[in-house]
């Protein structure tokens, strides 16, 4: 049942690394849900270097800033995501008529959902005003370049870096403003999307598992720690197929793992 | 006087963002020098990022990671780096003979550097183990593709990332085995050579200066904190031409700075 209890958000965007915690692995299963979570990803990759003094953070900072600038260049996301929320508004109507749901909760999801696509259709196509940034211009010209950012290369980058943290995270946040509002909307939808899908426990025999997955966006795969082996996912639409490949020499044997339809 | 007192450290690799402390901005007279430049800035982003643990210190690892292949898969440094390294040696032989300088010092770098370049004409081509492994391949191919590095993308990685740091650690140790040859013999190159030069007051009126370099490599600016303008270099050999970038609406005047020629 969805929504009964406050969302443990624990497991609920994509993170790396978490030693003695297990690993969710999402796969998308059409083109629209790839894109989404590569977005995701790339907004947790921005937001976390955000704030960072690291001496580095700003390479992943701007990775995650231009790798999203190409994405959202590629085409116009804003009526997808508009269309997606809307049917996800008609979805927490659904669960509001369900018993022991949260009804606080779907309301004000609910709210929050109608605000971000009004908010959507109304706003300039995200990512436009990067575009004409020249200072961000300058930088990602040089970025493919192999060791493209040495201070010879884009010394006005150098200059910015010695600039005080306050002013530079001003700048970065004046940045992301022209992506707020996509951000929220698919992190919104995500978040929901994998709340609507609960685990249950499965084996991959032989490190094998097919299964049908009816008008479902994603595949979420839950191992536990410490397991010398990855999920890898084929499949299309409704079918799909996992194969677990070992990291070691050993087979990989029969694989229990959680699986979630969202 | 070169190396008459022991290294101060401060100043003799590239940095970002060292606000209070004021900048170095190193511009290399010829396309090795630019070559060294750029693998020493991308060794200092791979050692620093090795050992973070910082959720997206992998994104700036392999990043400077892949620079470097590839500017190591465009050409051999070897034959140059070992006759920059000779060279090297006969200027701390002259060194040598000059009044005031630390003998014990100037012996203990000549053994680094002819070991180095023994060493050199030894080993195989630095970058060759790299190319040959199959987990970094794995990532590279991906590393270009926009939001490239999700879960559903590489989930070898991410089962990586979910490993204890101490085998990660252990891994990317085992990488630069490969070229930790190069570093230390590109560091210390250019160590030496930075320190060959001493910085002078200059002047640059209306932001623009001009000189002859005889014979240098790196020509370096160190600038005051809080300048809000930057550096441009263009020459080629012996002549240069330095013009100082307002970052503000304000013309940039006439600009004291301090100028090595190494």
């Amino acid at each position: 049942m969805p929504l009964n209890k406050p969302t443990n958000c624990e497991y609920t965007r994509p993170v790396y690394g978490w030693p003695g915690l297990g690993m969710i692995y999402d796969f998308p299963l059409n083109e629209k849900s790839r894109t989404y979570l590569r977005l995701e990803s790339l907004f947790s990759q921005i937001r976390d270097n955000l704030e960072s003094d690291q001496p580095w953070a700003h390479i992943a900072f701007f990775k995650g800033l231009f790798d999203l600038q190409e994405l959202l260049e590629r085409g116009d996301l804003r009526a997808d995501l508009i269309k997606d929320l809307e049917r996800l508004s008609q979805r927490l109507s659904h669960w509001a008529s369900l018993p022991d749901v949260d009804l606080e909760q779907i309301k004000q999801m609910q709210q929050e959902s109608s605000q971000l696509s009004r908010s959507l259709l109304k706003s300039p196509r995200p990512g436009a005003r990067l575009k004409e940034d020249r200072q961000l211009a300058a930088i990602r010209q040089r970025f493919s370049i192999p060791g493209g950012l040495c201070a010879f290369d884009v010394p006005q980058l150098h200059h910015w870096l010695g600039t005080p943290a306050i002013a530079r995270h001003q700048q970065m946040q004046s940045w992301l403003a022209d992506i707020n509002l996509l951000m929220n909307s698919i992190t919104l939808l995500l978040g929901l999307w994998r709340d609507s899908g609960a685990f249950s426990e499965q084996v991959a025999s032989n490190g094998f598992f097919q299964d049908t997955a009816e008008s479902a966006e994603l595949i979420r795969i839950k191992l536990p720690a410490n397991l010398s082996c990855y999920p890898t996912l084929s499949g299309h639409k409704n079918r799909f197929a996992l194969r677990f490949l070992s990291t070691s020499e050993q087979l990989v044997g029969d694989v229990p793992f959680q699986l979630a339809c969202c």
